[in-house]
């Protein structure tokens, strides 16, 4: 995991990041193509600052595909078909791909309806939300997605037993000169990366994050999280925003959900059958789009410049760091820290393939 | 409107509840059929149980239908179609009326194109969310429902200016013999509704409702909220939430949004120009509805079963409590308090319709 306590010890480059990931899936079993395809997205995660998301989850990988718990070799079908609507059927995949697909698909379909909603079964862990509802912004369209977690950590409100991922929801929505609003949210108020941070750093947790199914009281030795649950984002609120998210995802697709989720990366040697859903909206059925744009920047400035709160430097609107962070990087390359470059070798050593620090 | 705090000083049915605000409606300009339809819409909340939304609010639209800020005659009309959607111009009519008119052509489109998403604008205050996202229901669809809220009561994360409003999400999804899954939340961790109630019983609010936008602290004396702003649930990630379904609802549909927001009953005499959208998805083109209402009634049991976090009696699946106390209220009647009832009764003078006393 890319320990966000460390300093980064070195920056690549993100094409030599992206050719060291290829390399590695390919060495995995997939096909050069899909290496590369989904060696690119994870790297996008890098690129646009969701550093939890991309190469640092490909140790993690290695292992599931190198035992055929994920298929390496898909065949990725449509196996639903409406005039605005998909099912795709992921054949135990890549989730990256799977839902680059999907998104694709929502696209092409948008074209045509307006919009596009494909959802997926018998896909896998996609990375980052957020890359894929940002998928349609190269059409100009609208992109949402949401997924059916691949783990369950939360409770249903007022439970004791995790029931409920930490669905997330993504949305990205085009600008014209501003960067476009991308908002990428789990429904959890902390994620676990977040709390092994403060594990690392012997910080107790705030009250309000994790909670014990025993007691109901809060755990606030982070160390201790892991017996917990998370708590949802506004109680109840963020716990039926959670439900719903897991409905879409996972129910409506034949997808697993609830106690049928199963941990991604547990021993079962049957795929997850994790469930998402990408939604394409074309802006052009409802307004002209270069009015859309001017209106967004109109009112994203206007978010920008309205007075902050005491002890807030500046009011940001989401999007606009992912822009500047992905330019800087893709630049000036992806910081990497010193345990994740350790955790790369590995990787390398055990599939035989060049180090990062004899390729930059 | 309604002092929840108040004992139910007489419990009407819902008939004559319904008679009653239809005629009141149709004093103040609604050609019958709409003041009708206006009438079941309100009164649906009461009997779902959202009593901020239903006719508590009557004594508010009065004034704004008189005085012609909502326009009591207007024609709905479908400004833009594509194959799976539509924007509806509400004519500055009832919020109600355009967004009933709205959730069934979404449910038309949908039955075609397996999802019909129509938004709408020059609409106007709806009521409660939740009611428009279970239209679809009636169809064996899943409902959606999202609107830039017709006043400004939220800041940015990190902002100190009201330029989002607490724009409500809802969503519904059929079940088998299990209670629909229903959703209905705002983005902010509390209403005024709530915030109310506090100040009417002299209790101090908990820290993290409501901030004040001079110091950036906590608003904990009820009766200064008014000074303050909302906070969002989950920090940044509910303001991020409500800054997408403010750009779906307002935005995109050429409504209101950000500074363009004129408080709803406000001074104007322009309309509100509110925007919604409603999204209703065909679950026969993901899956057989027999077997995706059979998994919904079996992961709603699992939830259900579940243990409960000690401080809870139950796990409680939303939806539920909406179908008991909808069954409740359409037997017994809708409690009523005697604040609501003496206004109801200012209401009736005014426009000279029976008051409800003699009625029921």
């Amino acid at each position: 995991m890319n320990d966000a306590s460390a300093k980064p010890a070195a920056t690549i480059p993100a094409p030599v990041l992206i050719a060291f990931t290829a390399e590695a899936l390919a060495r995995c079993g997939l096909p050069e193509p899909d290496a590369g395809a989904v060696a690119a997205t994870m790297i996008e995660a890098d690129l646009t600052g969701v550093d939890t998301h991309g190469i640092a989850r490909l140790a993690q990988y290695m292992p599931i595909l190198r035992e055929g718990r994920i298929n390496p070799r898909p065949t990725i079908t449509v196996a639903q078909r409406g005039p605005a609507t998909a099912l795709v059927d992921g054949d135990n995949g890549m989730g990256h791909l799977v839902m680059t697909f999907a998104a694709k698909l929502a696209v092409e379909i948008a074209r045509e309806a307006g919009v596009g909603w494909v959802g997926s079964r018998r896909s896998n862990h996609a990375g980052a939300a957020g890359i894929y509802a940002a998928i349609p912004l190269a059409a100009g369209m609208i992109g949402l997605y949401g997924a059916a977690a691949s783990a369950n950590h939360m409770a249903p409100w007022g439970g004791a037993e995790a029931l409920l991922g930490t669905n997330p929801i993504a949305a990205a929505i085009p600008a014209g000169e501003e960067a476009p609003v991308v908002v990428d949210i789990a429904t959890s108020v902390s994620s676990f990366g977040v709390i092994r941070k403060h594990a690392l750093e012997g910080r107790a947790l705030p009250e309000g994050w994790v909670v014990d199914p025993k007691t109901g009281g809060p755990v606030t030795d982070a160390k201790a999280a892991g017996a917990g649950v998370l708590l949802p984002i506004g109680g109840h609120k963020g716990s039926g925003l959670s439900l719903i998210i897991g409905i879409l995802g996972g129910v409506l697709n034949g997808a697993a959900f609830g106690r049928d989720v199963r941990e991604f990366g547990g021993a079962s040697d049957k795929g997850s059958n994790t469930g998402q859903f990408v939604v394409a909206l074309d802006i052009a059925r409802f307004m002209p789009p270069e009015t859309f744009r001017a209106e967004m920047d109109r009112h994203i400035r206007d978010l920008r410049g309205s007075a902050p709160l005491p002890g807030f430097e500046a009011v940001r609107v989401p999007g606009a760091e992912r822009r500047r962070r992905r330019d800087e990087r893709a630049r000036d390359g992806v910081p990497l820290s010193a345990a994740l470059i350790k955790q790369l070798d590995e990787v390398a050593a055990m599939l035989a393939i060049a180090p990062l620090r004899t390729r930059a």
